[in-house]
């Protein structure tokens, strides 16, 4: 309860900063679709730290072995579980972290909750345990690839207060790649990098949001009421560390249109019904519309910061905490395949619930 | 799967606008609580249409009754169905849109998933389906309310283009009531009816921004880490028809703080740990704090518009419609309690699952 | 929780005895199967008391309403709501058993576990409860029908201690229904009425077993580990009033053979591989194999009897306790389209995750 | 989906006996638990083969380590991951396997489900899986020790057509493990260990039955109508590899008695309420009634049996195959701690839905 996600094809995590490592069971997964233990690590190395001079500096190898679930370079249709050991953490790093609760970190939270935490990195809280969804994500995109060429592509279209203007074009993934800011644009992503050396500099950390759009989806995603796929989306994304908002299509800027201004006629695009706009954002009474899918997602500035700040401890006394280790001054960058990986999870899961309800059966020619 | 919400305390609605009737059932609602069946028509009468001349002119009753799970004014633990039946409809209203997608409508997407549809009325996809979202959040909120007076208070905080100036208190009910936009700044209600007035002069519509708050949780709820309170929150509202995004405290604006100015310091409070600030918005690592919860909700304006509109029909071919009837220039205020109603039923259940998970067993004592 | 089955197809039950009615919910129904109110009305008939002269006397007419999802005769894969409600029912039959628990009746457990409860009739422990899933079970088994000719045939093969030959064919339902025991092996029938019109005349009760047999299940229903098809019928069957065993093809008495008695070799079937035995009952491994399946549910004797029984009053004092009213000597007869709708739906569910998993991709042509 | 067992207290199984290893993860584990791996390898000590003359000489260690969710020698409240790593296997021992079905295993229908199997070892039908099962059993068991004390003794009381005689007080575990046959009558124990030697000589199998009672478990558990105690213990016990059956209480031999002769009176005992007869098997209602809970698994004669048998292989061709390798001869003395933690997680899920829905709140001193 809490750690897993998905109906039918339902991941659960496991695993803290600090003990034995971090991994993933992947139950439902259909069967005989082939899978490399390369394609899952590909994407565990775009989100690892160290990968780039404005992410920490702390290494990690994050090397995945799948234990379960995989025959001959096939899946078996059984329980996937991947393994991701834990390289060495430093235990002392967060000695005083013990009694002391850091400024809007879960510490706090966790200690109220549970009655107990492991105060030694930031156990279950910790972005370590997105790892667990980026390996399983990565198998989802593989899904997506092969059932429908359905590509997924985020990337970041703003960092603090520098904003890329609006792309034309679905970015190719080398355009995403090419900056270790993850922005297609060179010139917003050049600003940003500067940006993030800078906040670096000053101990400080910024924010920033994620597009992220897909397209080659087949109408018919998504079941009413409460599953639709942006609700779906949404828990995905707000389920991310970091994450204080999410928009779809026209987002919290299409409140400002007229019903005339914002609705999207339907066109006939060469034989098949599609829209001439899109502020729907790919999603209509919650049921993928065949359109491209887009969505936003807000990330606060990392809570982690290199500076001295006031706090209180266990007892409610009054204190100081002076920040330090290797931590990223912004993390949206490393965000953007875990964005990508929930997205898969969402959308494969709610293609074998569509295939499930709509397709099972035939009776119009029983 | 897709009409039920909630883990422990769970909610299945059903009905059409169409048919004999609208209901929900609650299934898990904790045994003993006293209840009326007047408290829940009470919340259906702030959603039904025709409560105000800025809402449509149709007129539904809207009238629940209690079926099952009630005994001698308290519930029994078992299901609590609740039922309203449909008034009349006039299906010859809808003729034309049989085979004629109306933009930004579910009728395109309904018909593509399903193979079938009712086009007598939004079906499944129309608002009337929140009549068993309300009914049942009016049990939640009196679940909060009794447990430790938990208080949720939505209203509209902008619509179209006009903002109302941020609110220092936490607003009384009245105070939400006092206007039927349901803005509690006088002001700024006035301009929004009078903006929602034209829009229906002109037979367009608009949408808006619903900011919720609550107050007096507990620590601890919201199970990390994909059952986090936000992501719960989330998945909530944007199951909502017309809701296009979330975010929580800060939300997208605080992208653009620094870590150092985003950060909430803990203090302490009388006794209590609490935080300065509140950009976190009441939630850290997926968890309330105790502080105000504080959410907001982006809703699109109304598809629904007296205006000619092009559009295809289900063979593709290009033609147009003229949507006709009565329907709200602005849905916004009538979502008022439904957001309060949705924000209820996941508090409730987080509670629940709180109480299950670490308060069932006191080892230390064992 | 609790009151739902299923995880696809899947029904929530609610209503008690008393109150204002009995329904069901079914989400996930697939769209476009042709349904008439009447094919569940016929079910409920099987099913409900005052059929025949060795059923209670009570007459409950049981009329069904589907109130939702279904539209000029086909399902919308909304959900559908069925709605029927309770007749006359006379309280003071039961003012003695207020604070007085009956033997062997839920009285006890749901006054100790919710606080609270119903006296007049067994609330949600009543039989009525089944009425829910038999209307439910009316859709599954159309649905299994057009699907693929899935017979589904239960029928009583013992009631006390008479026991009915082996039978050797699949029975039609003409041959069950021709008794009003509903045992197709007529000479058993009539001992079987006689000896429950003895029991009505001595104020006793007797149980017996249901067999079911389901033929033409496609090869692969049933989801290891946990969701074997044989551990979903189970749950199924033991969540019926009254039941006591469950047993699968060779069940019990087949722990008395040995493997090599016991294995069923596979032969070649003209051309379809099957077994040349069935002691695996249809199942193999939790999946089904094609062959029939067959399994046995246990019924124990209705506790109410019209007999003085000795007890204690909600204080715990010793007291005396006077059955009366109108009740089943045996409920197994009318058991028998329950049993049949429980099974219905665990083969629907698991025909709709069988598809959901293992062909909603086809990656081999990919 | 099929893979997770639970609601609450929820685990997720994977692994075959080929690949890395078996493993389970478990979610929603109570905090502050005291935990040590040792607790965890003692019951895995108790399934693994090779431990006595009557098992399968093959030797597995299964050496579990926990690697996720404990901190200090408690529970964190978060996913506690086991990981128990296979040791050799030699798939050459399984060639013949690979095109050929063995009679009464799996093979065949997870080849027709899946269109793919590992033919080397059982995959995951192999009964390696219940490691999982065990290892997260222990903790469960732990857990209903500190909370109440509540104990859970299976044994074994028939081996195939060897039955113990009925049993008057609630045996000790040392009684139980006395006899490498887990039966706690000496005399029938020695008879049973000799059957199992003869049918091993013959390069036959024996089924049996295992039965299972538990004490001080607090009245309260379990949710009607489709959760009932003895639902999910029976879907729990069905889910299992090899059973065939199930019945609480007085089973299919309580369908032979009369309701005056079944009935469980109720009595004062020493000031509680319980019956003075135990037919009901501790549940009524579907809720513990806070007498002994009792029931019985039917396990069917090992599949595997070292004999040459007639089958077919995967293109429908008769022929036949030789059993070979090194198997039980009987299971059943080594299913008794699944048995018994498969009834553990059941009742700890239910013990902490109990809690969440029936205490949860306290609306009458509100």
């Amino acid at each position: 309860m809490g750690n897993s996600f998905g109906t039918l094809f339902r991941i659960s995590t496991w695993g803290e900063s600090h003990g034995g490592g971090i991994g993933v069971v992947i139950d439902g997964c259909p069967p005989k679709l082939p899978l490399d233990v390369e394609e899952v690590q590909c994407e565990l190395d775009r989100r690892r730290p160290g990968q780039s001079d404005i992410t920490t500096p702390r290494k990690e190898t994050d090397s995945a072995e799948i234990v379960s679930g995989l025959y001959e370079g096939k899946t078996l249709g059984t329980p996937i579980a991947i393994y991701v050991p834990n390289g060495d953490h430093r235990p002392s790093a967060y000695a005083e972290m013990k009694d002391t609760f850091r400024p809007s970190h879960a510490d706090f939270t966790y200690q109220s909750k549970f009655g107990i935490r492991n105060h030694e990195g930031g156990g279950r809280s910790s972005a370590r345990e997105t790892i667990g969804r980026v390996a399983a994500g990565a198998i989802a995109k593989k899904i997506l690839k092969l059932a429908g060429n359905v590509e997924i592509r985020a990337y970041i279209s703003r960092v603090h207060t520098i904003e890329m203007p609006p792309l034309e074009h679905f970015p190719s993934l080398d355009e995403v790649e090419a900056s270790p800011v993850r922005c297609p644009h060179p010139p917003t992503a050049e600003k940003m990098v500067d940006c993030i050396k800078d906040m670096r500099k000053n101990g400080d950390s910024v924010g920033g949001v994620i597009e992220c759009r897909i397209r080659n989806l087949p109408v018919g995603l998504g079941v009413p009421v409460f599953d639709r796929l942006e609700a779906d989306l949404a828990k995905a994304m707000l389920s991310l560390p970091a994450t204080k908002g999410f928009e779809l299509g026209s987002g919290f800027a299409g409140t400002e249109l007229r019903g005339s201004e914002h609705n999207d006629r339907f066109v006939n695009k060469s034989g098949k019904i599609g829209t001439a706009t899109n502020c729907s954002g790919g999603v209509q009474g919650g049921i993928s519309n065949g359109e491209e899918l887009i969505f936003r997602v807000a990330f606060k500035p990392t809570a982690t910061i290199i500076q001295k700040q006031a706090t209180v401890d266990k007892d409610g006394q009054e204190t100081e905490l002076m920040g330090r280790g290797r931590h990223d001054p912004c993390v949206v960058p490393r965000a953007v395949p875990i964005v990508e990986s929930m997205a898969a999870l969402v959308l494969v899961d709610h293609w074998m619930r569509q295939q499930a309800q709509c397709h099972s059966f035939d009776f119009e020619s029983a």
